[in-house]
């Protein structure tokens, strides 16, 4: 029975502002990439969506981030790599205590926005993410996708990286993302959004934004949460993986 | 024998900027109150002052502050006490990585700036910090001055409150601080801050401002690390304590 | 024929964040409240809310703020007052650029949130208002209730204090407002709100929380923006008054 | 008579920190490049570092940056064209009202730390810089290195660029700066660098790292602030080019 985990960044609030609908979200998936207050999120959120995480029995994921509430994360910023780690660390330890107190712990690490971005080619931003989940406990797995740098440097260290894919996002034929940039990037019906992800799972291929056929490794599938129909791709996603016969399970 | 721990503030750089002579306060003190990134201190900087206090045997704390960079923490700032407490404990969580990465751990919370002083009378914040040392581990010693609501609080809680006194601070005839506004609220003479220190741990007593005796209880002393005079004050100090038979200890 | 300017804060986004309708609210109100930076509001949202308040013909109001964005500015800051004043300044030669841009400029002044009401009562906040706004320029008009220390001290310096009543908030007998901690503080029936601003604006009087008459002063109203009610009951308010003879009018 | 601008990057300190002896630098150099609040400075220092200035009768320079405190400005970050213009009109808009309230006027613009590096060779950025100074004052002098992007943009915009050359910093055969990370990048002798800036201004040409003449235009001429001979390089530079018949003078 072919196995996966159905994730959503999750807890991308601020102070007064909010980003997304949580609660809905964390109805549907099995794992939270949680903001740890560098790009989104602060004290109060990431303790009430860990109590949510832990009442729903979903897995936390440190979503670990560059600092830049302004920019949200989403800018490549030219961090050395130890002042990279240690940014990093320091937002894992954040969680942790709210991890904790809700009676849950840190499940698995992911970067976000630019960061993973980033990281697929940029060693040194790659090996700050390596190194900081490797110092902060090297049994957690590492989200990644496969064939980037984080994947190759998170392997040879001999993290346990987890293969991630896109529900929602156009791929080249060379199995990388397109850019959000670019006309049809996103995949906003619910519809192709799910069938493509029973697609990743179950045949372990999907069709490229030029309409050649790709293989993709898909351990865990994300969610965007903050389209405008980020709800209604996670229902639809998790019930045709169900329909499936796809298990969707924790990660960590 | 008497005992006391001498501690001092420590870590209050953040990024390019730097405070006091780190190096050479730890080479004196027995416990570091270590910046968490809110008031001051940095991933960076955590992790190198962690490290340091750790080589050198020194006990770590937590110096948890209001969320306030441009003001150094020492702003009253009116948060809620869940709000408090939740940024409290995000900056104990993330100490608490370096401390480990160093071969150590928390060894005890103290509050910094503003947020001593309002949590001295302020049952909210005090609370705050009371309630997020509880949550974060209730075996941890709490430093606070006797006779504050932060005492008060933590010893019903049932804490560990350590007795707190200032070796470099005028005291009014009620026991509390003088104000740092107000002439000779700071003892800048090494010589004198020193005596007193003895005084405080050996006699119990010390003279306020106005000439009056006044009882104190001292189980850790302060002195603050961003005066001119501070390493001299540290040196000066635990010199005359090793001379007058007391033993200068850790916390925690 | 009487006269009232109908205002709101606007522009309270934050990078990828977002507050209100504010094309909406700038569609209904003649005086735009600017968040500035430091509580709300960034430099692109700064310049396209003044766009948009140019080309609409409303009036432009620099909304300065305690530096909180995490507590979006409602939290009371013990600042001290030329630390103040300096961050009050600093915000609006930060919006001048982009009034300016937009062929536009600053038309007035207002303080925000926590500011505003320590303001009311707390001499050295509300001499920093005033002081900033007499130093910027003294010919602004500055929004402040009648009866506080803004208000005082603003005419005191020779300032033209513009008398703003709240139309979505409920009174005290003194002639204050019921903190919005207690019940029944806010109004969210637009029915209920237009009411009551064309009774403060004709009559020049209105009915408090105990049922008790009391007069109030109006020169300039506001409506919230981030009340989920906000655009209809700002709709409603304007028509409202219009119907009544009111001439809806900018400031400055 | 030959004529240059002594020029510093000064009032980097923030709240409780400090940076360099400002005031000391201030009674050397004829051009002050402060920070405005993005990547140093505060407010209060840029009021203070104002009114200095313009007692001093020293031009006011508004050193930009992008927004990034922790990292003093000196990391790149990936801003579109729009987002990073609209972070330096807020930063001039700031900066403007202290120079006014100090009796001045912000003189020219200048780039601070990574942006200014950046903005050498990536169009996007320089675009930024000229857009912001062309939107602000169109009449300002912007400083940039002969021969990078920005200053390529900014004659191409119709600005009146101003060149600038380094007096303590070592420069490669083809012009450009040796990094900041190689040995021997910083020239810290005052002998050596005054008599590098004489020959600079005197001569239009110097000698690079591996000992190659190089032609080099220097209308202004910068000294670090933050190096520890700073104070020393800024006199010994003003004495050996006013000995070497110079006129020393300010910008704009």
């Amino acid at each position: 029975m072919p196995q996966v985990a159905l994730t959503t960044d999750i807890g991308e609030g601020y102070g007064r502002w909010t980003l997304a609908d949580d609660e809905a979200l964390l109805d549907v998936v099995t794992a939270a990439n949680i903001a740890c207050g560098f790009h989104a999120g602060d004290p109060g959120i990431m303790r009430r969506t860990c109590e949510l995480s832990v009442e729903k029995n979903i897995a936390i994921g440190a979503q670990v981030s560059y600092r830049d509430l302004h920019g949200f994360g989403r800018r490549f910023i030219a961090y050395t790599r130890q002042e990279l780690t240690d940014d990093l660390l320091y937002q894992m330890g954040a969680l942790e205590v709210f991890a904790r107190l809700a009676g849950g712990r840190i499940d698995y690490i992911r970067a976000h926005g630019a960061l993973y971005n980033a990281a697929a080619t940029i060693t040194e931003h790659a090996q700050a993410i390596v190194d900081a989940t490797k110092e902060y406990n090297a049994d957690l797995p590492l989200l990644a996708q496969v064939g980037t740098e984080t994947w190759r440097l998170g392997r040879e260290a001999g993290l346990n990286v987890v293969a991630e894919a896109f529900v929602d996002r156009a791929y080249t034929p060379e199995g990388l993302l397109v850019p959000r940039t670019e006309p049809d990037a996103m995949l906003s019906d619910p519809e192709q959004a799910s069938a493509r992800a029973v697609e990743m799972v179950t045949e372990g291929a999907i069709t490229a934004i030029d309409g050649t056929r790709i293989s993709i490794e898909a351990e865990a599938i994300l969610v965007h949460c903050d389209t405008t129909s980020a709800v209604d791709i996670a229902r639809a996603t998790r019930k045709a993986l169900e329909a499936a016969g796809v298990q969707v399970t924790r990660i960590g």
